[in-house]
This record gives C-alpha cells, structure tokens and sequence, in this order.
C-alpha cells in the first residue's frame, strides 16, 4: 500500500497532520536489536519544528512511544508501532483552502483525489509532519546500520545557488547548520533570511554519502539502489529530484571521462574515481554510495497569489497567514538520511537470505 | 521480487542477453483488450539495435511471441507471456571479463553479488537487452492508455550538453532521431559521430510528456507519481538521474517563482505555469506530466582501460571489443516512453478501486 | 510482511498480549465511507472476554481508539489507525513460562524462533487478544460490505462433537449463544461446563455463510477464494483446519454426488445444491459461500502436565494457572465473520478494478 | 497477483490448457544451486498424464524447457523462466461449455468474471494442467531442500472413503500408486474402476509430512506455517479443505488428549504426540509437519447432468465427452509435494534473514 515502504523491513506511515496522532509500523527487525533511546530522540531533534528562526514556530517536542515490538528496549521481533502525538494544533488555519487551493499545495489534488471528504487541515497525511514517523524508522535502522559498520552523512549542498564544495566525509549531525563549510552555511543562512524579509521561500540540495556498504547489495531490474532509494527519497514532500554520483552531469561527459576506473588499495579492489556514485548496474562497488536531492521553495509564502474558488470556479486571489518554513532544506537533512537508512537496511536484510554479511 | 514492477498491473521481467530467450509476464490487465500487433511491432523497431550508424551491430528482429494470456489477440484476463528469442550471441566475446571486470560495467558487481555463478555474457539479466520485454509490457499499455485519451511523448533532451528547447507537445515516435528541433538533432548526431570516431561514447538526457492524464492520480506516500516513475525508470540500465518538472532548478528558486498558480480555462482549472511537472503533492493536477532522464555514457569504449584481474588482485589494462552503442540515448526514447507507460497504468488501475475513470 | 493481511485492502496488526497497546493500521478504504461507531463497538463486545462463565476473567472493554484516517467518523482515504489499550494486565503470571514451556503453547515455539528476546508474556504478539483489533477491522469492512448488500453470518456449528445441524440463515449476532438451534445450544454449554469442571476443555467448529456475493470475485491460481479466505481464517490462534462446502465429506463421494447442477430461478442461474459451498474454480458462483473452521480445545488447561526446563534439558511437570477460557469457541465466532469480512472485501475491491460492482 | 505465490521465493504460473505454452518463472533462488534435470524430469513423470488407466488420455511428456535463469544447470541469481510446451490438444471438445456450463466446473465462473473474452478450452488458466508448472518450481524446491535435510512424502489417505492407515514414514514417489498399504492400494484402485465403469468419478484424501524442519520457522499472524502452506495448496484445483494435525478431529476433543507433551529424546525437546502437526502458534516444533487435503471427485463425468443455456437462460441437458481422469486423487499427490517445498522453501529462506539456519 502506498504508505509503506519496503520489502524484507516495512514500515508503514499513518497519521495526518492534526489528527490525534502520526505513526509508524515497523515490521522485519529481526528480535534482539537494541534501541538507545536517548541517541534516537537527539536524532528528532534534528527534524523538530520551532527550534530555528528559519522554520515554523509550531513547536512539538516529536517524542516518540513505543506502544509494542520491544521488551527492555529490545526488539522482540514483532511489529514495532511507534505514536507521536500531535498537541500545537490550530486546524482552523486551513478551513478556507478547503474552498480556494493555495498554489504549489496539496489542496486542489486532495480535492481531486478525495472529493471532498479529505482531511486538508496542514496537509493532512500529505505533511511534511509524517516526515517525523519515518525520523523514528530511521533513526532506529540508522542504529542498527552502525553495527555493521554503515554510517550516512548528509548536508546541505546548496540552498538558492549557493554551493556547500567541500567534500562530504563527515557527519554534520552536531552542526546547528549542517554543512561543511560554515562560510559558505552563512551565506546560505543570509540567503533564508533575504527570502523570509521579502515575504518569500527559497529551495535546495541536499547530497547524502552511505559509507562501509558491502560490495553487492541491491537487486535487478526494478530494486537495483537507485531504485530503492528513489523510491523512498520522493515519499519526502517536496522533493523534485534525485541524482546519483555524477547524476545530470553524466549526460554532458563522455565514456572516458565518465569511467571509473579499477585500482587495488590496501588489497582491496577501488574505483580512482566515483562518478557512479557506488553503484553499477544498480549494484553496491563498495565505493561510498552518493546522492543528490532537489527540494522546491516552500510553496507557503507571504504574498499575494492567484488561485481559483474550486465552488464557483472563479479566479478569486489568496493570502496565506499561519506558521510555515521559509526554507525547509536544514530540516529536510535528518530525513534524507533516514529514508537512506531505510532503504539501505531493507536491501541488506535481502542480501541476507543470499550471502553472509558481517 | 526484484525483476518485477507494479501493484495493480505487474510485470516480471526475465533472461539474459545470450540465454535462449528473454521475456515478460503482464499481470493484472483486464479481459477484453485488444492488442494491435503491428503496431506493437512499429513500436518495438524503435528500440531494436542495428538499424543505426549510432547503435550496436547486433541485429536483432525482437519480435514477441505471444505464449499465453490472448484469445484472438484479445486479453483474457489471465497472464500474458511473451518471449523474444535471442538469436544473433558470440558470447565468447565476454569470457575475459569474468576475469578482468570492464570500468563503469556491471561485471564487477555481478561477481561481489553472485560469486562466479552469475551469467556475465552480455551483461546477462543486467544487460540493456531486457528493455525488449519491457518494450512489449509498455507498447501494449500504451495501447490501451490511448483508449482513455492518454498519450505519452519523448524525445531526447540533449546529447552531450547540446539541447533540444523547443517544446515537446507532439509525438517523435515517427522520426528517424527522436527529437523536435531537426537542426539540433543534426548537431546532436555530429557529436556521437566524434564521440565514436575517438573510441569513446556520449550521454545524454531524454525529457518525457504524458499529456490526457485526469486529476487525482497517485497516492500518498511512497507510491506518489515521483515514486512511481522514478522506480520504473531506474530500472532502464544507465539511468543515473530523474528529476520532475523543473527539478533541480527548483532548488535555485524562490516560491513566488516556483508556485504555479491557478487560474480558469475553458471552465476547467489549470495552472498558468508547470514547473511542478503535472505533480502536486505527489499526485496529478491534470497538467502535461513532464519528468528528464538523465543516461550516462555507454561504458563500452574503444580506448584502453585500467582495470583488475580479481584472481590475482594485480593491476591490469584492459580493451574493449565487441558491437556497442557510441550513443544509447535515442534507442532509450522507446524505453522512457514504455516505462512511463507501465507505471500510468499502475496507477491509473491503482485509482479504479477509487473512483469512476473515462 | 507476516502481521499483514490483504492486496487491495491491507490490514496490518501490531501489539503483544501485554504491551501497552494493541491495534490495527487499515488501507485501502476510499474516502467517504461511514463508521457507526456504536455498530462497531457492539460487534467488540461480542469477542470481548469476562463476560461469559465459559470465558476468561480478564476483563478489557476494548474500546477502540481511532488515531488517523477518519474526519467526522467518515475515512478520509489516508490509514486508518486504531488503537485498543491494554489495561489488566498481570504479567507475572507468565515468568515460568519462559523456562518451561506449556504444551500446545507458543511458548517454545517462541523460543526456538526469538532466542530469548520474545515476549512470552499472555502469549505476546501470539495471543488470542490479538484478534481484538482484527474484529475491528472486520467490523469496519462488514458495514461497508452490508451497503453492498453483502452479509456475513457465522454460528458454532459443533462442540465436542455435539452439532448443530439447523440450516445458517439468520445471523447470531444477538444471541447470548451463537448457535441456531438453542436446544443444542444448551447442551454444547453443558459440555463446556463439564470439561471446566473436569479442568479440562475442548475444542468445536464454526460455521460461516456470506450472503448476496455476485458471481465472479476471486483469481486464479493463488487467489481464489478458499485461498483468499484461508490465508485469513489461519491467522485465528487455535485454528487446525477449514473446508469449503462438504469439505472432506467431497473425498468420499462420487462425482454424480457432488456436482451441484444448475437450473433457473427467478430468472437467475442457481446451482440446485451447493456441495461446492458457492465457489467454483476458486470464484464465486453467486451461491452463499460458505465454509467450517476446526478450533482446537484451549491449551490451558488446569492439569498437571509434562514439559521439559528448557535450561538444564530435564523433563518436568507444570500446573497452569491464570484466566483462561474452558472453550474459545463462543468468542472466536465474530472472530470469523472478521476475519471473512475482511478477505471479502480485499476480493470485492480487487474485483472492483476489472467491472462495476454494485 | 493472483497466479503467484511466496514472498522470498516467489513462483509466478503462465499459460492455459490449450495455448502455445505453460511455464513459471521462478525468483528469489540464490545463485550456485545445481539443478539435476534428470531427478526433475522423474518427478515430473509421476505427475504426467495418459500412463495409467485410472487418468485421462490426453498424453503430454511434460518436459520442462529452461529458457533463462541457469548457466551448465547451476541457478545464476536472475529469474529462472521455465515453458512447457502444449501439444496434444483439441480444442473443439470445448466450445459447447461456453454456452452450456457443465457442472461443477469454472464454465459459469469464468463467464461471470471474464464476460466472454475468457479462454475456456481445456479449463483454460484454472485447468489442472497448470499443476505442470507447480511441480516444476516444486521438484527445484525439493532439490534444494534435500540439501538441507528437508524431505517431504505424500501419499493418498483415502479414496472414496477407503483409508490407508499405516504410517507415512517413507518416500512413495517409486510406487505405481503413491499408498503405503498396498492391500488398501488394490482397493482404492477397485474403487476408482467401479466408479469408471460407472461413468462417474471419485474423490480421496492425500497426506502429507515435511521431515527434518528445524524448529522456528514460520511468522505471525498471517504467515504462520498453516496459513503459507493453506494457500498454496488451494491453488491445485479440486482442493476443497486442509487439516494440520489432527485437525477436524480436534474439534471433538479435550484439551487433555490434544495438547502435545513435551520429553526429551537423545537430548532434544521432542512432544509424546503430533496432535498438533509440528506447529505450534503456527511455528514449527520440530516435529514432523502434518497435514491432510481434500479431494473433490472429478467433475467431468459420462452421465447426462443439467445444465442452462447461458444465452436463452433455459433448462437442458449436458453430456460431457472427452479425455478425463475418473479420480485425479493419484496425479495430485505430486502436485501437494510441490506446492509444499515451494511453501516451505520461501518459509525457510524468510528465517534465513533472521537466524542460522544448516
């Protein structure tokens, strides 16, 4: 069903944005893994609202509860159901998009899709708010990645043009900006802050690195890695892209240039280069899996727009007031790296039934 | 299972590129379709190989066998197998690679993945040969999407960074080289004509319209049309990049630029502009749905390479020989546009359980 | 996943006997249906325990708790998630367990599969109170089934060998005692007794009857109805068998015997008899489907037993205390018709792609 | 889809009785399991057509064709696509039925669902020559487990009410009639004689054990060994019930006489008794997995039966002419073998995620 992912570990996302509470099954953990609780909240709070002056002041401290799948803190190998409940709820923000949809939102498609009997309010299951239960999942196989000596790093790489080059070989988890290169993070902050003054949101990129992967992992034709991790990357809203390794800029270069070629180090097999971004013919080298993402401009903005009355389909204007991020990209990094450990954790539990992982 | 795409409608891809045949089994289309095998055929030319200066000398016919699933070439309701035989292999000209894995190929991968049982001629079950059954799944939707008036159009972008930006609203299906500005079709095939004549290959992009699609289709949250696509359309090997509408450069922008907003037109709503690609919220708004591909270089070139010999881990240079594309791009059009096609139709029959579709 | 039922409805159940919580994520359900939640509560109260001499003393009100997919007590199309708390819990019942296993419990069986991570306690993800939230989920599909005009009737056709033989036209719902002829009724409650007395208890069969399915829902090969409904019925702790119609009673007799022949009636095609319980070839032939499921005797029984200390290999006698039902026959009736609702409706919307149903 | 089965192996059945092909296509099978041709090509045999006097004359070899997925007969990792070719057919015995249903038979059903555009000669997809392609996928499975020390034996239990009662301990795969009391045996086949002679069919019961099963497979809720086993097994046609265990029996019994104790036997946990069937909470126990089919008697019999005529919706008569078995009992004891390694291979290939298995 579309609010599942994954085939040898699913998780399943309900919940809407001012529904009593959002959620997440998590189904496939094998029994005996341990959850640190602490590390897993301090991931949410890298995902959790109101804490910037870039991002919406809706505050919700995103705890977790575990309501089953554990005993002690340890999976009991059954489906794992996690709540977050929702408390700063003002649904009567939104009662007018029921009537006219705001541009770049979900509100004309739910009216389409649902015929008038979706739950609109903050984007309903379509908010970016369902990002938090996919946080959980995770940030738990995030957890249980490491033990197998995988980590993913994620940053920001650009927001609004402004490019983060410095290479991607560290966690930017305890940055307050999560970049690289903190000069060029506070132009990009000077550039979130430009948009807010004009009433206005700016996009960006975010690239995420998968370091210690096996050589081997993914599967042909339709859950090759790119694939797998597609396929998760656009259940984030907002995302309108994804590349891997050289990703658009392959389609410039040539064969010899675009090449990776072999060389041995420390008796291992490498590739000089990594183009491909770790993957060949859909298959882990064992080089670090790379990837980049498109994230769009926050559509709510303060300015004026155009939009159509949906009753009596006249072009009519539309104001949006309430809490909203005039950049979401800073927010978005947590989320990218645990729809990464996801996929990357349901590829190696497929792995698993085929060959012996460490 | 890894080889097979869809929900509603399935496909199972199966063969290697020197196995005695390779094929598909289509699940989940409704008795009582008409399947017009000319036009099949017609459809699956434009993907065959040897036909042009630009692809591989391989000749292949490809045509479908029909084993199962039609009654008077009417659907009956039950799977339909279809096979295409292989008939023009030399696989002896793969066996060195088994040894010494060709840059930016599949051989390496394949043999960290399968440990020497896998079949590597060809680059087997990987190998760009399979999209001929996937040709067959998507020119028989294709077939029945335009009973719903639904049409999809491709075209390559660009060749090696020189753009087709004339806009894609007709069919190219008809043209010898698949694209709309003639004059830049021109300069695109120069440039694989001097890619090949130095040993070496080019990229490209392909850009892909569906045009005719209602409101509505699509669902949250991991089976959004981004995911849909983007998981199909991994599946075509040397994919490394899709992005949706304006994509990556989305990430540039600001929302005031970025929101499409709505207006009336012909007593229907529409959007003034489309840089969302047809997509909101990860579901059709009844725009022109538009998504770039972007392919990489073939691997295969002419020039030496550095690569290893895995037995002895030492150090190797290694020449390709063999019938390869300079160019893969045009004969990826035909495969865009089938991928495309399984994957509306999914949804399309996704959305049937839901509500009443023309 | 294993916790999961369903293509095109999908049910997932999460929670252990004597986790905080238990309960289910529904998908698939289109917008716009209606809950009566008083409706739904009364089907609860027909499983719920401590209300009968012959069932267990724990008392819960398994009150469900909606979380997400509903506005107004309409689905609004997105997951439906519902919780059931678990309130009297007395875990330290079950510590023995874990060393020395109950025979025919999950106890060992959780062992050998979970390594000592399982948690035993009331049974765990095992329990029979697990069918709490799949009563909610039959209990929604049974409402919407009946706008369909599609009934489902069940009825304890047997225990301990005592049967009751009355043709299953009418539904139980409001019996005290679901059986239809209440003369057997009172000694098939005699017989429980009887068997509590002895500290013993004892096993039954139900009987299940949908009525008003139109002809033609159900797929070859794997899913056709008795697979459908098996897959479904399986999943009630304590069933050991099914049969469609005559069921085993068909291995004895002759094909002149058992073909059911058709004939008119109202001008509709009937079959005279229906030995075949209302599925022909695994699809509905537009007679009442109907099928008998074999419960076994409650494993807890207040004898000493002989089981083995998992520890130190030696074999020993255990004495089970605790709450526990003489017969779970009386309370897994609505369990069935849940159970049936739910496949049923999987196989209704899965048809609903292919033609109009009413 | 409906015409597949498994989830970490996965079987996926093409083909109708009279078209070009039948075949499987096999995934999920790891790379580097040898395929002994001869060993399948036996087994193959036990399940053919046209060698006894008791089944049909329709003679087909049933030779399975390997068009993809081996390299020198070891799986290469990639879908392994089988085909057997049809060839001794004649359709025309079949065009009455689409007007005139015989009873008992999908005629009617397939009408209903498929309004005409349906295959019906020869029972079409739902024809128990789809079997072949089971046993197929099956005969692999056996192959494989075999090296794990898996063996499963079946046997007819009874036919027409007359039981073989010794215990099914050995293989009857070598016997011209698959019973372990070959006194019995005589009888049955006098049963199936006088049944013939008497232009009619009869139905039986076949037994099946799963020996060498370590303890632990198996899944909760919906994946437990009963319900994995239960809806593979309603996929032979003609399956109208299942027993695990003691089944039915255990309606009728006490919890006192069903519940397995438990011992220790060269000190391992066995049970005194297999009421149970080897599973427990739907997990295996380590005892052998037991379990009982029904078999409706053939439908197609020599005497006048009635019938409609589906077009003027009147009363009439039908006699049925053609090649059919008088009991299909013999032929389907192959076909549970296959359906159970197929079962019980993806169920162990599941655990393999989770723990060690030999």
């Amino acid at each position: 069903m579309s609010s599942s992912f994954g085939t040898d570990l699913r998780i399943t996302i309900f919940g809407q944005s001012h529904s009593t509470a959002i959620g997440v099954i998590i189904e496939g953990i094998a029994a005996g893994e341990k959850i640190d609780m602490e590390q897993l909240q301090e991931f949410m709070n890298r995902r959790a609202p109101g804490k910037n002056f870039y991002s919406t002041t809706r505050v919700e401290t995103d705890t977790p509860e575990f309501l089953s799948g554990l005993k002690n803190n340890y999976t009991c190998g059954t489906p794992i159901a996690v709540l977050i409940h929702n408390k700063n709820i003002r649904s009567s923000d939104y009662n007018i998009f029921a009537e006219v949809p705001r541009p770049a939102h979900v509100d004309f498609t739910m009216q389409m899709k649902f015929g008038g009997y979706q739950d609109f309010a903050g984007g309903g299951h379509f908010s970016g708010r369902l990002t938090a239960p996919l946080c959980v999942a995770g940030g738990i196989c995030m957890q249980i990645l490491v033990r197998h000596k995988i980590s993913i790093f994620s940053r920001i790489a650009s927001i609004g043009g402004i490019e983060d080059k410095k290479p991607l070989t560290v966690s930017t988890a305890q940055k307050k900006f999560p970049v690289i290169d903190d000069e060029i993070g506070k132009q990009m902050l000077d550039c979130i802050v430009a948009a807010r003054n004009d009433g206005d949101s700016v996009g960006g990129i975010i690239e995420c690195n998968v370091f210690g992967l096996q050589a081997g992992l993914g599967d042909p034709i339709f859950d090759v890695m790119e694939n797998r991790i597609a396929k998760i990357i656009f259940g984030i809203p907002a995302v309108k892209g994804i590349e891997f390794g050289d990703g658009f800029k392959l389609a410039k270069m040539r064969g010899s240039q675009a090449n990776d070629q072999f060389t041995v180090q420390n008796k291992k097999i490498v590739t000089k280069t990594n183009h491909c971004g770790g993957i060949l013919g859909g298959i882990t080298n064992g080089m670090p899996l790379n990837f980049k993402v498109a994230i769009k401009p926050t559509p709510s903005i303060a300015r004026e727009q155009e939009s159509v009355n949906l009753k009596t389909l006249k072009p009519t204007k539309i104001n949006i007031y309430g809490r909203h991020d005039p950049c979401i990209v800073p927010r978005a990094v947590p989320c990218v790296e645990a729809a990464t450990a996801v996929a990357i954790y349901d590829a190696f539990l497929s792995a698993k039934k085929y060959f012996n992982l460490e």
